[in-house]
């Protein structure tokens, strides 16, 4: 959750919400922005392509592919629409990685975020839930299945508690054991209380610090890393101030007032000002939403990893 | 965190906070209410007295005596603060009981709250890092220190975990061990966060449910329970609905429009709809100040049971 | 785990390893104990009855029934045995309890031992995956499925943290709630370092304090609460002391030498000495197979008490 | 812990265990050792000097110093002793690093081990309990007091977890952010259950893998890295091996027969064998040692490199 942890802003962290912002009410396409959506059972798949630097600013997101997937059961426990996730989520991973990735190619796993901190957990449970196996490739080749590749993962933790920022530990990792794929997950802030735990949003643009603050070199990015990268992010909290400034606009509109957005973000700074902007706002099931959202997101990404390989087989391998 | 758990409410905890919401702008005093300041060095102690029924109604909460402790720096880990807060809590203690408890009465301690979400873990800490010398009075009382009573605590759970009403908990308790005096530890909602983690409560009245709803029954109270009840509380948290509704109207002030209360809490509910209303507001520094306010608490009710026991013997007692 | 908390002692938690301390080298029937073995695909169960005085005082523990389920591969994450084991697990409570719970009747679960100890956590463990539906039938009807009886559950934590007995806890909220059924889940001591993780045992006795040392009055059990008394426990633990003994009995086995008992347990105490002889020997995987366990366990028993709702389902409502 | 995460063995992880061992029971001088006894008023430190290949091949570790400090009173959470402790460990370090870190000069902290098993946890709470400085270097100077160096630190986790070598992990790291000293934490077994919790081993030797097995280029040593590493353990466990064959040879000794090491080991290994002799003895306080020797080692760590703050005001920093 790098925009949380670092600034007091209200930026977009998932790209269909960037996309309506654009659009706002006017349902019209955006020049050099593609989008395709398909409406499953249970979830529903939206694909929004950006495809010039052009459409990159409008949208203030580089340049690929951002695949999400919606499904308000996410949020419960519910073993029907699991399946369904993963097969999506199976499905998108081939999408973003192409051709790009060969069998036996090693994978390496980052789960960024805090794991003492329940809306920030989501990274690190990930790694915790993901099957593992490099290990075994190199000490014990015989409790490997046929055609496992090597997977191997690290929580890196934030820079607050390691005094370390995140690209320098996962730059060296990557530069000593040479993996072929990045697959990094994270927990996102949402627009929308809606969202959380029920969003899944995959691209494969990396991971950038804040827009307008970050340093391109501090990214974790193909271009800095030289490996392809997929991000995978969840929505666990909603920005208070978000909220606040929400609950203003939909008062102006009600009462049929102008709504002043300096006006509003001035005043929703001082009722929150008390601790410096980062008032994260959650339900109370976050706990439990981290830890389907964690599990789910594990077994899709080992699946797509795995291809020949069952669920079954693979929570075996699981830490 | 009774309020939080169970309505959708803007349930005001903290009687400072009623206080204030009863005097309005008008800095006058309210009938049957008397009300006295101290500031120390670093913290400031705040003594309401709700003196009979008519001040009772006014101010949405029983009649007894609530004792506010507000310190900034409690926020943070500062090992200067803590023994002046220690040294208020004690004096509260003494205030708050009286001669209602004799030296080797037996106390029993109740952390209230879910120790697996964090806000709400205050209550479960409490009793974590509390001494505890019952059973040594039973199994081993040559470990014990001169003019040690035997204390107890229990974290009983919330409804929703345990399917037990916590009053139906402490009372089976209650009649079987038959203490002298329960202590009764939860964490509140504030209306303002610049209240969390900074300010303790300490009152004689017990614990109700939220105005209007509860069941008089249901309550932890001397008039249920038949024995003196102090209940002693922190803000961990803000509602969601509280933080908007004060955006709302400071942006109303600033704009120089009519604030109209009805409008801006039916846009507040529409916007956090999604969540049953039960959006909690938490700094992101929630775990520290849990620990923090947790540890202080409990030396600080532990000072005021042992008197003549040094706060570095009774750590050692701490489980 | 009653036991280790408790006393230095090499008392045996297991009927099945009572039995063969009993019956030693010889195979034969021990009087007044009938015994019945099933093999299954994957596990194997054991029915142990206990049937007069004569045979509990040869036993070491009271007359009643003790099935024990056996499965190597319940210690690992296994999907295809899960299955298996709740559907025996099922057959033996109906066992176990007969007619004597009627359907709509309230069942109260314990989850004996302490959650900050991981070999210990199999109860609180137990109470946090099982399904509860008391409160919905006090506050939100709508909400349970047809045929859904009220259970509820606790964990009320160890002596040690608490200063209670358990027995004052759980007969306190007994007489408040008045179930009609309790079913007390706890971590046990073995022998054998195998049955750590692939054994469950369940009787209808209760849970008794060690032999020799108890107090009746102090014990769950039907006699002591007025109601029936499952009792379902997972070896956890091997106390140092038994291995260190086996080691010395195999070794003057081997060497063909005549082991002298009280000789091996002075030495065995003197190496363990230095912490009270409380010593437990875990393998490093216990993290996962508490977990395994308990979740195992959970579903086990609520397929028995909600006999006509899904696994799936019930899962949904484990808090 | 790195041998008992991989190898079944007696292998010895603390130096004066290992010269116990060799010196057997004449208590005379072993060549190429030097070794200095101080005892305090609450705890002894012992200093070995292992002086040359040779004495490095009969002390079965390399060349170096080894600092032991022991004292019983550290297992429970004794404030009189701590600051003894703290002293100590700042005397202890700076013996080791002598001249080789200059003021301002970054240091690394590692924390070895899996904070998902408590008795392995030791490293994971050293870095959570440690003053992290460097980020405020580069991102809020203002933040630090006069005189602070930049410091990180990381947990990066187990093989079995992460895949990941650890040496691979930290190499990639030092490499990418140079410091100018590398200080690491790991949990240690020990031989004798007295050690756990009571004694800390500091040396400048670096951590290996274990005897016989390990691979020199996978040891994190000052010839790998390139920068001085100072390894700081704390036993937490007996193998269970060590105890089952501490009691055969009691055992035989009390019995006056004859100890035969290869049978004791056989009969050992075979009573143990179902958990791939991965068996740790603990005890049950484990959970509050490991907390309680986190704290120190990191207060005694963070006093040494920052000479001149007062602890109060380092534990303001600790994440």
């Amino acid at each position: 959750m790098q925009h949380i942890h670092n600034y007091y802003n209200l930026y977009v962290d998932l790209a269909v919400e960037a996309r309506d912002l654009v659009r706002g009410s006017k349902d019209q396409e955006i020049p050099g922005v593609e989008e395709k959506v398909e409406q499953m059972e249970q979830i529903k798949i939206n694909t929004i392509i950006i495809k010039d630097p052009a459409a990159e600013k409008t949208m203030g997101r580089p340049v690929g592919t951002y695949v999400t997937i919606e499904s308000p059961p996410l949020k419960i426990r519910d073993p029907y629409v699991r399946d369904e996730i993963i097969a999506a989520m199976k499905k998108s991973m081939s999408l973003l990685i192409g051709d790009r990735l060969q069998p036996g190619q090693t994978v390496l796993l980052v789960g960024l975020g805090n794991w003492r901190a329940t809306p920030d957990a989501l990274g690190p449970k990930f790694i915790e839930y993901s099957p593992i196996t490099r290990h075994y490739h190199q000490h014990a080749p015989e409790a490997l299945v046929e055609g496992m590749r090597p997977v191997c993962g690290i929580a890196p933790g934030v820079l607050g508690i390691t005094g370390l920022e995140t690209f320098e530990v996962i730059k060296g990792i990557v530069e000593k054991i040479q993996p072929s794929l990045l697959v990094v997950v994270d927990a996102l802030a949402a627009q929308n209380v809606e969202r959380i735990g029920t969003t899944i949003q995959m691209s494969n643009t990396g991971i950038q610090p804040g827009a307008g603050v970050g340093n391109a070199r501090h990214a974790l990015t193909e271009q800095v890393l030289g490996i392809p990268v997929i991000a995978i992010g969840c929505p666990t909290i909603v920005n208070a101030a978000v909220i606040a400034n929400q609950a203003v606009h939909s008062y102006c509109v009600d009462a049929g007032i102008t709504y002043q957005e300096t006006r509003a973000l001035n005043m929703v700074r001082e009722v929150l000002s008390h601790f410096g902007g980062s008032l994260a706002v959650t339900p109370k099931e976050i706990d439990e939403i981290i830890e389907n959202s964690a599990h789910i997101i594990s077994m899709g990404v080992a699946c797509s990893l795995f291809p020949d390989i069952s669920t079954e087989q693979l929570e075996l391998y699981a830490t």
